[in-house]
């Protein structure tokens, strides 16, 4: 029998098994044409349909109508942090951006490098427990600036923007990488949106990137092709040959969401799991200390500290001889990380919580 | 029962059988760890000796040692284009490049965006219908260039270089996108080799880039993170999330040829398809015209025109009603193209080789 154990990991991350049996299904004969999709022409109409497909389906999912585009890329979310900038951050502009954590800090340094990236916010003194609260940017971003950019869930810090700010006409850019699709969110307020595919949305090596089509006209045609969103999106993503099997896990998580009530059942199935977590974690006196203040709280990444490190590690490892897989913290917070997203079912959620009663009973 | 086809897709195309149903079966529970490929940290173990071995079997099938590193970047050949570039081509200094056909053509022009890239040598008067013969470039590369680019193996006109060209100490820059580990090659007089998967070493979405270590030393710290050779180098390509699946199958597909007799075996049996076929082109009394002069002829991409576009689209949906897939030429050549890489069986090639002399007995 096949043996699946509680995927904790922070990405790349648990799927859904029903995706996944699907791809095991399909992987020789792909709708009976006798090839694998990963053996066919990225120019047929087969493959074409899956694309094609996938793109209306996350449109759909996030209420996009035509004046966004849906682009797919490789290289992850990190490539986009130059390739904004090579489109939106020209010499004479400038862009601001929220340093949240670490990839909100590398996004900013990485544009820092192309042209004037400014830092207008940081929680770094406060070892990134927060994040913005409405109101704390009012009158903080300009309204010249070429885009504002922000990370709406702090996969390390285990920190997740609760609302989104109001940038003015500001183009508003947001790396959704770890909360992409796993709650309802008003895309259309977005200039940019761009996600790294393997946390909420498939395997490694598919950034999803949204573009308000009115900002393709920013990209400049010196650009190197691969590196223009507009050439991207001129060609529906099939400029060069795209990462295919990828986009097509992408659809059929997409599908699959879908089929299951969408972003609203969606965030309902994530706030259950994380309000049990975090209750465990309130409810312990003080053994399990939460990283992210209250307000911050991250519906996909719970981070939280032990008495010690040497319980840290022995709960990650009893927990992995448990079944329970991807526990330990990053390395630059320390702890334990639970990344509980969209894949990760409410059980999995509360053989952990049971594993920490037992454990704090044991070592409390 | 699963139905395969004859797959002679020009790429994605196909993969070993073998291969396929490895992944299939591993596809939900990876050596025992309940979790998917797709599903694990790239930080872990158990992925890390997957992307290790792949690299030393590369390593191995090649004959390279610890003067090269192999990476493994996203975003397919067309954007090592322009990384190539931004590593190696600074002000001040320029590149050399041979224009075979669309892929070198591109590749030079996204060299000129960047920096000052020259075309030294061109096929375009002729169709590129020949590659450059031994001799042809002798006294034509400057012995101050950065380096001298060229693309082993031409997809669209079905050209193939037949050796490599001597560049004294200006670094060999070759796209091997459509010919890599199909044939042996003295890999190691290579600066830099690059090869998009999904022709003959598994699926769209990764590119394996091969760097001779001295050159990182050139890639400037101000480049960002991800275009960056030498910091990806540095990480063993783990700087971000890889493109995990793409590179597992990768690493098996260099396993099955290790396991078969590596490149001279596969060099064998990809003489032995491509005779067969131009045999029969040969032997057609010109119902079957090769695009290719006799000296260039490639052995992955079988390129040949019938008497009219008429019976070249009946050929072509004839024979994929005979379950041959993929024999339509690229629109900018016409005619028919038979990509019959590594995975390509000799059976498949005796089928449409037999297809071939019934079309040409019906229409001829």
């Amino acid at each position: 029998m096949t043996k699946r154990i509680h995927n904790f990991s922070a990405g790349p991350a648990a799927l859904p098994l029903s995706v996944l049996e699907q791809v095991q299904r399909e992987l020789l004969d792909f709708q009976g044409t006798g090839m694998s999709i990963m053996e066919m022409s990225h120019r047929g109409k087969v493959y074409e349909a899956v694309h094609n497909e996938a793109i209306a389906d996350i449109k759909k999912l996030l209420g996009l109508g035509d004046e966004h585009a849906v682009l797919f890329m490789g290289g992850g979310g990190r490539t986009q942090f130059a390739v904004l900038a090579m489109n939106l951050l020209h010499p004479g502009t400038f862009a601001e951006y929220a340093n949240t954590g670490t990839w909100a800090e590398t996004a900013y340094k990485e544009g820092k490098k192309l042209g004037d990236a400014r830092e207008i916010w940081s929680s770094a003194k406060d070892k990134h427990t927060h994040v913005p609260q409405p109101g704390d940017l009012d009158g903080k971003i300009n309204g010249q600036a070429a885009y504002f950019h922000y990370t709406s869930n702090n996969t390390i810090y285990g920190t997740e923007w609760q609302h989104i700010p109001n940038a003015g006409k500001v183009p508003l850019v947001c790396d959704m990488s770890s909360d992409f699709l796993s709650r309802p969110v008003e895309a259309t307020r977005f200039g940019v949106i761009y996600a790294g595919a393997q946390k909420n949305v498939g395997p490694a090596g598919v950034t999803v990137v949204i573009v308000r089509k009115d900002l393709l006209a920013r990209s400049r045609p010196e650009l190197p092709d691969l590196f223009s969103w507009a050439k991207i999106e001129k060609e529906n993503s099939l400029l060069n040959t795209p990462p295919a099997f990828n986009i097509y896990v992408v659809g059929l998580v997409a599908k699959d969401l879908l089929a299951h009530g969408g972003l609203n059942a969606m965030t309902e199935h994530n706030k259950k799991k994380a309000e049990l977590l975090y209750k465990a974690i309130d409810g312990s006196s003080g053994f399990y200390r939460p990283h992210a203040k209250a307000n911050s709280r991250s519906l996909m990444n719970v981070t939280y500290r032990l008495p010690s490190e040497e319980l840290e590690e022995k709960f990650a490892s009893e927990a992995k001889k448990a079944s329970m897989e991807g526990l330990k913290g990053h390395r630059s917070v320390g702890g334990i990380r639970a990344s509980i997203y969209n894949a990760v079912s409410y059980e999995s959620v509360q053989t952990l919580v049971s594993f920490m009663e037992e454990f704090k009973k044991k070592n409390g």
